[in-house]
């Protein structure tokens, strides 16, 4: 056990190695790429950029809803029937941030150990402790590297509930939200935007009583809109392995459909002008900062602000012309 | 009722006016512009600049911890003793996003209504739904102009734990951490970051078991850091009003330190350097996506990002190259 901790510890990180052994296939070369991306920045679009040619392979779905909905589960059967026919699955769990919950999540993580033997499977949790705002963007690069890797399907499973998990949900191509016939559930999801981002809507738990109402009710609000293509409503048992076929049909039918109109281009032209938006943006703003004469001008102006004789309002004004005149100059 | 609603329907939304009553002390203006600064960007921006003058007056308190601590009656309490001492509070109350506790915590602003017939006391909900890096600047906002409104004390509440939640918490001056002694609590605390914002610790139900042990462990954690001012462990039984005047004095105590040495001065120094940051980004963000070349060279990159003749990466380069030219140019 020793030994082979020490070798993964001293194994060089060269990055062109790394990237050759995982276009080889190597899963260590993955799990070691995927470590830099999310740690460094720089390293990360260096890799992602060399390896965005390789991009669009991968099926991505997202799954999200409530805490104790099953979703550990059913993402375990559902990698399993994609195994089953001889797929090859990336799984990426994110785990929230809330600190008073962090021991429950990772006991959810020991359902999904059947699969971690599997070399079809890849596993990865990813912790959200930190900027809100990267999560969207590392489970991207993260989802971008599985398939650059030519994982066939790709799951993002969100542990949680807030606008983040929502968003990080959104990065699938296919988004299944799943719900449990609890009372007061069905009211909460109305509210919650979760209708308008769900493809599929899983009942799991259907054993349970209340899942009929409740799939009804989903199925009475998603009449009152207009689809393209009207979101099915599956149930499932996911610990009995029940609905799980159902599902993946659901699953390769919006795919068929997405892929057979404009819907795939326009999603995936859409992810890529937020990522050059985001790309630029952080650019730009580094080369401001990074300039002396911005940084002595900002000084010189929150002292002004403390005396009150400015207004950051005012002085953000003032940065942005010197800025600007600084680059007629250069 | 009818008629009253009209009226505030249509009262002019002149903002001048607005100001103007605010400054005079009516409630409603504060009211007003509070929803105009939470909906509107740019008449944000040119209210608080107006305001800005007025600033530093008010202290700020972020009161943060796990649902069920009791956070609200907490509140409520300390508020009161603010009253009694004849002082006027502005309280702002985070609602979290989760869509799935939404109920619960409305439920929640229930049990703090023996303030809200309160002259002295402004209580404000903000809801979190949206944009996640949008609620500490919202809040910031919100404290500013309940600052400008001469609100002796300001109460920041956040009903939730996530980062974010953190991030708010952290605008106050004083950041109060409220735990219970529940099993488990006092080790997720230590994982959270909690220990490292938290000025002052609350042990709230302290008339249950294990309350000896949660503040023993808090204070033994504590010991091993390096502080200036070591943060107090307060017990309270707050729905009995124990520990409040405590609680109440150590917030004074924290104050007098912070005001005595470099540290609020610091600490207000640092907000202001963000808040410039931010609108300065803001600006030249906009200004970019705004210009026409820019769109057009956009398009046509993630047209050619498409072909798989370019990466978002090289995208962005080309992007900015063209911007700085352009900038040359004006």
């Amino acid at each position: 056990m020793f030994q082979e901790k020490e070798s993964i510890i001293k194994r060089p990180k060269n990055i062109d190695r790394l990237i050759k052994e995982f276009l080889q296939g190597k899963e260590w070369a993955l799990s070691q790429l995927m470590s830099i991306i999310e740690n460094n920045d720089d390293k990360a679009k260096s890799i992602l950029n060399k390896l965005y040619p390789r991009l669009g392979h991968g099926w991505r779905i997202g799954i999200t809803g409530p805490p104790g909905a099953g979703k550990s589960t059913l993402v375990e059967k559902l990698a399993t029937e994609y195994v089953k026919n001889n797929l090859t699955v990336g799984i990426i769990c994110i785990d929230p941030t809330s600190p008073f919950s962090g021991g429950a999540i990772l006991g959810d993580r020991v359902r999904m150990s059947s699969l971690f033997l599997d070399p079809k499977v890849f596993i990865r949790s990813m912790a959200t402790r930190g900027s809100m705002g990267g999560v969207a963007k590392a489970t991207k690069e993260l989802c971008d590297l599985l398939d650059a890797f030519k994982k066939d399907v790709i799951i993002i499973e969100t542990i949680g509930v807030g606008q983040v998990e929502l968003d990080v949900a959104g990065i699938g191509y296919t988004t299944i939200v799943v719900l449990v016939p609890e009372a007061g559930d069905s009211i909460q999801t109305m509210k919650a935007g979760l209708m308008e981002i769900g493809d599929i809507f899983v009942v799991n738990k259907s054993d349970r009583e209340g899942s009929d109402r409740l799939t009804m009710e989903i199925q009475s609000v998603l009449e009152m809109k207009n689809f393209d293509l009207t979101p099915s409503v599956i149930k499932t048992v996911a610990t009995e392995n029940k609905g799980i076929k159902d599902l993946y049909n659901n699953i390769f039918d919006h795919r068929k459909f997405l892929e057979n109109s404009d819907k795939l281009k326009d999603k995936i032209r859409s992810t890529i002008k937020t990522e050059i938006k985001e790309l630029v943006e952080e650019k730009i703003n580094k080369q401001i900062w990074a300039n002396n004469q911005v940084k002595t001008k900002s000084d010189y102006l929150i002292d002004n602000i403390l005396k009150g004789k400015e207004t950051p309002f005012s002085a953000a004004d003032k940065i942005l012309k010197n800025w600007t005149k600084l680059r007629r100059k250069d």
